[in-house]
């Protein structure tokens, strides 16, 4: 396994973002031996990373001069774009041939975007978001989801499969944020719909478990009703038994459902339930539930009429 | 197997509704050597089972009076109401201790409201309604979710078995009704939702094999996307690869949808995904996709913008 | 006009439901000199009138057999269904000729087959809701929707004028009450359509007054925005300048969308907003806001994320 | 009149988009005794104002550099941003002091990053963008709703008043872009919803004119159903009343909602009703509605089921 080379091959990867999830990542990174450049616009997020042998720097165009590898871990569009195009960003000192990696999750066409200025600069940019929360980061078992030139996927690889269990080459650069906002999309729609149908079932006088049995054996199965039901009761181990709490936010997924919409407009492409989602995700953020659990649409939608 | 016992031990079952999915349910019947009085609004529909040696009446009254089983598959709730109520309905005849097993998919209100009315007579009514087309009706595989009092599920499970492989008891009167139209609202959901998504994830470059591939192991997950999947190419022996024939058309699904919709709208349930799934059905009937079967909404969704 | 005549010569007139509507609607046919024939299921409700020398009576059918002339105003369908057909209903004695007005807000078809059974038992049926609140009914100033055989339609005028100020002859029997449904139905969604495009200006920077002032002298001007702005401090004098108290509350717009909703899926009519409004005022409902006026959907829609 | 100042006194101003509204607006221009100095991407679109004695440019840099007002016309964001920040846009010669009046219609959030960058340069830009097809256009008759910094509005009303007889501040730069997405998107909503509502009154017997004169004259009533009715039949003069021709094209309205979308979805703003009009008339489009006035959601929406 290519991770399992001697330490003394490695050569430095730079990674900025060093958040919820980008920290354990980068720790895996160290476990597998490769000296870490490390960078966040929070000082304090980058100490841990010092104690444990990382060289921290004073800005992305550093983490550039020193690694030509980077990953970058980051939460929305507009700070990708400062990370990279900023005036201390990648870019000013990015060298030829390097390998850049953005793990965040953030529209397609502005992966498009960075890609083209980082071709200008003779590098080379993919797009490779993940899924799967923070035990996962930790457990390096996540899904990358990977976009740009296929001959250099092996080398990306390289370093993901330290991170993650699943690395999956989805095409040309944007690809992999296609395929992440795809899946969540959907994941939404089905989430929701298996949170209106179970509402609907106990209302007609159905036995929540009863119902779920029989969806799972027929055709109404997706994987909110099989593996991770909304509704208290049903199913053990997943956020409905704990209150919703941990699991995926409901944040996360209206920000998720935010850039399909983005992606949709652009394209012209009618997406009149996942955009219904994501007006429902952003009502309930307003409503309480930004922390929840994005399962916790169950509750939102079960409240009794109150006079 | 209860359906092996000699045919001289069985008493004659009513079977009123003979059309695409009555017809070959009662032929099981036959088949398992039930003497079958028949009844259809159209006599055309009865002579095949003249043919086959079953007795053909004039009313739903006369096959009350002559069968104390009668099952019933008719299209819409106007039509069973007549069948039991109307002038020369079932309850005109009905003999105490009957049982009547309706297999029509119809409003569960309707379904509790004429359970009353026969157990008045002294009888016993049970709704079960069936998932599975034309095909599993010849097979005798069909599901059939059964709603009523439990102690007479054995009874109702003897016929059942003859016609079905997969006879699931749901509980009290209508909730056989209730579970087919929650499995057919989420279905609905998911397949519109499989349709977005795999339409969106062309449309920002992503393969839709490859697509297909990386929903169906991740939580976008859905019946509608790894059993069914709406986009030609991407599934052998579904309706997605033969021009959307056969399968589940189009009016069939909104006719289910308009069920789950006035069930929500009388429990004052939001269903907000299911409502407009509704709603693009609906549209769908109006725009040339009546017959053809409802995975097509992939290909009402897709087409490009003409000028 | 017709009120005035000399009250020697007015034959009684029935009045079944006294609620917060039929109350100020019955005082006003005394007013105008009518002998009122009273009743309502709780008996309460009916001291007052007899206070006032109205006949109160045991049952609708003792209204009929007292009164040629009977007017309903009464919650929902089944009261109606029961006020009507029921064992004590208004059928059992009802006069040959009798002119039968309801009020109620209920689904059309429902309102047709209460006509059938009344022109049966050879007397006349008209549907007639009101649209205006308790207010106007005090000032007799309700709008009424008539449907029914027009060569009726002046005897119904005859009591209608006394109770409200406009006077509409929509069609035949059950077209009364689709007008109503229809208007409010649209009303629901421009409301909405205010709420969601106000709180969206706001956001983006503009004073809601000038927005609101824009859009009414623009093509986005609708009732919602120049009559009754939903949002506090644009207009005064409307439910949102007093925390959303008075007006008609949500639970009564619930209401009708899901008339309207009935009404749609059973002639198969696409409702893609429609529907939606449905939904969204039904989640309001359950949110606390069932009995605040229904242009609290500013408030609902705009609430901030909370984490 | 400010416009009939000497023509002597007047400076050139700049022109860049000479499409069906930037024609006319020019044209206006010119007749007020501007010189106008012209540019489009189309060379064949400068002809004309050859011949009516405007200077005609190689690019926005050379129209920046010859005046020091300029008004930009033009179909996108991605446009105004090439035609300022491109190779050879304004920004590379923009002259201190310049007024800059866009009038396209684009996503606020870019009005306010032009902003920033004319700013930069010591120029002073506004957005503007106009309500009125080109009729209005040809006859000086559209409404500007006016973005950026008050003290500038006198200097760019000087202007806008030989396009427009409604000239509107609205507030900060963006908030012109603001106000005319809101108001369309309202239109938007108000128009489906109108469609949806006549039609479902029609299936239920109402004679459509007869509804028209009941929603105007009560809560129902908008500028889509009292001035620019859908139904053909209803009103003369207007597009339903010629086959959908003419007036505001679905292409167009579909692009207004793209910007509402993407102005909610970077605010956080649920407009769960203007996000699926949006969709609506996304589907439109695909379905050969293109080029048709919006109003013919009426027409896309009664369709009738064809078996």
């Amino acid at each position: 396994m290519v991770c399992s080379r001697a330490m003394a091959s490695k050569t430095p990867v730079g990674f900025i973002g060093l958040g919820n999830m980008g920290n354990p990542m980068a720790k895996n990174l160290v476990k597998h031996g490769y000296p870490v450049i490390a960078y966040d616009v929070f000082p304090e997020a980058c100490k841990e990373f010092q104690d444990l042998g990382a060289q921290v720097t004073e800005s992305p165009a550093d983490v550039a001069e020193k690694a030509d590898r980077i990953i970058t871990m980051l939460p929305s569009s507009p700070n990708v774009i400062e990370v990279y195009t900023g005036a201390n960003g990648i870019l000013k000192k990015v060298k030829k041939g390097s390998l850049l990696i953005d793990s965040s999750t953030i529209d397609p066409a502005v992966s498009k975007e960075l890609a083209k200025a980082v071709e200008k600069m003779g590098a080379v940019f993919m797009d490779a978001p993940v899924s799967g929360g923070v035990g996962a980061a930790r457990a390096a078992n996540l899904t990358f989801m990977v976009g740009g030139v296929e001959q250099e996927f092996d080398a990306a690889k390289e370093l993901l499969t330290c991170m993650g269990s699943n690395i999956v080459y989805c095409g040309e650069v944007g690809t992999g944020q296609a395929a992440k906002i795809c899946n969540n999309m959907l994941l939404a729609i089905s989430m929701i719909g298996t949170a209106e149908t179970m509402n609907l079932g106990i209302r007609l006088g159905l036995d929540p478990k009863l119902l779920a049995k029989i969806l799972n054996m027929s055709s109404g199965r997706c994987w909110s009703s099989d593996t991770y039901n909304p509704v208290p009761g049903v199913m053990e181990g997943v956020p409905s038994a704990n209150n919703y709490q941990g699991g995926f936010g409901t944040t996360l997924m209206a920000k998720d459902l935010g850039l399909a919409q983005i992606s949709a407009t652009s394209t012209k492409t009618p997406i009149p339930l996942g955009s219904q989602a994501h007006q429902i995700y952003r009502m309930m953020c307003a409503k309480g539930y930004a922390l929840k659990d994005f399962s916790a649409v169950f509750q939102f939608l079960r409240e009794e009429e109150t006079l």
